[in-house]
């Protein structure tokens, strides 16, 4: 098997564009002024807050069920995930009119669940661990022959994430650098291959909670090391970063920084009451680095992606992470 | 002097927008699909809570500043405002280069403070009443011979709000009804001069809290009662209709419903979570209505208004409200 790193290009992403076009937002590009004057920069928000299902996961996943022959499709999906990508495969899988099966932790939000399930999908629960969800995972597609379709490991998946970069270079082609968060590296996979094709000159900066940086340790270790994970409020970042998706970001990503707790939550505040938009944790992790001046900004077109706004609004960052 | 009812139109209004072009947002209309479900109509947001200050005073105080000739802008603008239109006088006076003396109630949210602060102008403290308000505003006029811009009776700071709906109407020229709250009756008296002028066959709704139900209550009796408030959480719409402004209103609006408290802390909750956008509990009204069934929707295209986003973080809706 050719590895991701060699099978995927600015092609692939063009391609997953046109497939997903059908079935997602081209979301906004936002500006604010008060931001810009505070950072003495130009910050360019691409907005997957606004995404369907609330998230950039929206694309990855939509763009996987819909690569699918159509002998494979009918087999149905499957997945792990205890946020947006079990949404989004879901809804994929309702839009393509095949079967899908969701893994999901039993202790996940009960708004989630019941998104998925409004979807069309059967809902398997696992315990809250890795090794169950993937465990319980097999099971499901042991039983069912359903179509695994991993949350950042999978070639169209990261294809389709790739799609939001390609969107905001697009709509803004003078960027100096783009900024995304790091999790299990699908999304980061995606942007650096767009923003590197697009625009060679560009500098790809990822950015990760302190609290779970082993994509940074990796970086600049040379080597993908499993870390150990302490809490961060970026939920959505606590994975640790994929096996094929570490080549990617060895080739195409210049920097990746860490950030505190926060840091995090004053950015995720700083950008509700600034730009009047709800957004998560996760997706205020870049403007964190450059509100913690972890980043060289001054002067600079800086393009951020926004990666969903699916907080609970009863746990929110600042009432929330003092309880830690 | 001339009626208000009889001086101002869409010409008005028109001209307020040349006017305002250069120093406020033309802000974006949203629409969103799970709402549209929710209701069976098709809703399109004109999103005022990503104007500059944070909601559409900006653009009737910024008419009115730019408004003046260069003899009476030298003297400097006063109002009283405990809200928005304080920061937005401010504003607009800055970017004249104009003093600003805004009257305040003593017991101001400070961040609203700053706020009008860091725009240069001179805060001056009153008691937190309608009485003290006036009285000291009066005081300023006639120590500085400052010129008074009413937050909702003054001829440009109507024809100024007038423009988001004209904007909506440019945007999405058949709608069926379009929809905002009110308050003094500022924005609804603009919006309905708008609206009926570019489009005689368009409803004009008016939205207000039960618990300051005057202006429903002035519609319905064919004649302006001042009644008295009880709390609501829409704290934008606590004011009495203004006396320039019944005419207008029982001229071009066609009707004005009324919705509890909790419609409208639901009604903000949905926002945030589906549109993934900060609005402030009075933006919430007019959608309220349409939740709780006020107002027959089916089939139909509603234009509304979302006044603001400037909200209080430390005490959202779905928090406070249940201390009462």
């Amino acid at each position: 098997m050719v590895e991701l790193v060699e099978a995927l290009n600015l092609e692939s992403i063009r391609t997953a564009h046109q497939t997903i076009r059908p079935y997602v937002h081209r979301t906004p590009v936002l500006t604010n002024s008060w931001l810009n004057d505070a950072c003495g920069a130009s910050l360019f928000f691409k907005c997957e807050n606004f995404q369907k299902i609330g998230a950039f996961k929206a694309r990855g996943a939509t763009n996987a069920v819909f690569s699918l022959d159509d002998e494979a499709a009918r087999r149905g999906v499957a997945t792990h995930s205890s946020g947006n990508h079990g949404a989004a495969v879901a809804r994929a899988a309702k839009l393509r009119g095949v079967p899908a099966h969701i893994v999901m932790p039993s202790n996940s939000a009960k708004v989630k669940i019941r998104a998925v399930q409004a979807y069309g999908a059967e809902v398997v629960f696992c315990e809250p661990t890795e090794q169950s969800r993937e465990f319980e995972c097999a099971e499901v597609i042991n039983k069912t022959g359903a179509i695994m379709i991993h949350s950042f490991e999978n070639e169209h998946v990261i294809a389709g994430q790739g799609t939001a970069a390609m969107e905001l270079l697009e709509d803004v082609p003078d960027l100096d650098v783009i900024m995304c968060p790091v999790g299990g590296g699908g999304l980061l996979s995606g942007t650096a291959i767009a923003a590197k094709s697009m625009r060679p000159e560009i500098k790809v900066i990822a950015v990760e909670p302190q609290n779970a940086d082993d994509a940074a340790q990796s970086f600049h270790a040379g080597r993908r090391l499993v870390t150990e994970k302490k809490f961060t409020i970026a939920d959505g970042l606590r994975t640790n970063i994929g096996e094929p998706n570490f080549p990617i970001i060895q080739r195409y990503v210049d920097d990746i920084v860490t950030v505190s707790e926060e840091a995090i939550v004053s950015a995720v505040r700083t950008i509700w009451e600034t730009m009047k938009i709800v957004i998560e944790a996760s997706s205020a992790v870049p403007y964190a680095a450059i509100a913690e001046s972890k980043i060289d900004v001054v002067g600079k077109r800086i393009g951020i992606i926004l990666t969903g706004g699916n907080i609970d609004l009863d746990a929110l960052p600042w009432n929330c992470s003092r309880d830690d």
